[in-house]
């Protein structure tokens, strides 16, 4: 029987598929550290990382869709909740806050609270621009845009930089309405 | 009380951190796409791939060792065992067997029965030299290297190039006896 609503992020992240954390950190400093090798500019490194995490979250979305029972969030609000409370928990086992909404509802915060990305990771003074865990920001873009919400997702606060937590500033931009890729009378 | 002898990759497996394995998966894919993208031969691709595996092994046996309890194996044979029983099921959630041992019990071929780095996958015409999984020869390579064994990892078998499994070629080329930084009378 298909699951008749959204099921906690704990319950699917237990029921799941999953690999050793360490594994999975140590496999994306291995990305990093080889673009870090092959592009010379860490701006450059920056948006290859965003644009990997891009096309990741394309195709994270369907596990998620298929998975968490989520159908259909009302609205923004309710969607960022959800990639807080069960995204990042279904997927890295960690939990997240939602804060900082603006007036109308369309930019928030994400906060998280642990961030497996970056265990036993310290930059040197030479990748001092770098958004170590842009990824992360990439994933949250390609996610929304495949249920149709155009974000910005940026960097606010990152403890690698110096900041006392891990924040990233979510932007809906534009809404499309979903459109049938055929009309019904054709 | 630190433990006392081997645990079971399994009860290791279920109580460590891990995340999601498709996000795991992805992220794999994803670095392989962009070395096949930096890097323009598919040897070259297989080089880093190994490179990138050895030095996360190097790293990822003090893990193994941490949590395993696995102290000092006693030849090689016990250690192939380990790899297999106790290594991919805590790493990867995934159990592999040791077989087709040579007479002096320095080479032998490990059988993965399952493997996450490569759902979803299916190589294009122009990657038929990949070895997609070329990261995990690495990591055993590395591994074994910390634990004072050169070894030769090679894949004989994998799915993706038309066979029927996925089989690495472990052959010990030197065991190295561990030397103390310091002589006693220092």
């Amino acid at each position: 029987m298909a699951p008749v609503g959204p099921r906690s992020g704990d319950a699917i992240f237990s029921s799941i598929d999953r690999v050793n954390a360490e594994l999975f950190t140590l496999t994306y400093g291995a990305i990093v550290r080889q673009l870090l090798t092959d592009l010379e500019e860490v701006e450059e490194v920056n948006k290859q990382l965003d644009q990997m995490g891009y096309n990741i979250g394309i195709r994270l979305i369907d596990e998620f869709l298929a998975k968490s029972g989520v159908s259909r969030c009302v609205d923004f609000k309710e969607t960022a909740e959800m990639i807080a409370k069960v995204g990042f928990k279904m997927f890295l086992g960690v939990t997240a806050s939602v804060t900082s909404w603006d007036a109308d509802g369309t930019c928030c915060s994400i906060i998280l609270e642990d961030n497996p990305l970056v265990d036993f990771v310290e930059l040197p003074d030479t990748c001092q621009g770098l958004y170590y865990c842009n990824v992360l920001s990439g994933v949250i873009r390609g996610a929304l845009e495949m249920v149709s919400m155009k974000t910005e997702v940026t960097w606010t606060r990152d403890v690698l930089r110096g900041d006392d937590a891990y924040e990233l500033q979510v932007k809906l931009l534009k809404q499309v309405a979903e459109e049938y890729p055929y009309k019904d009378d054709e």
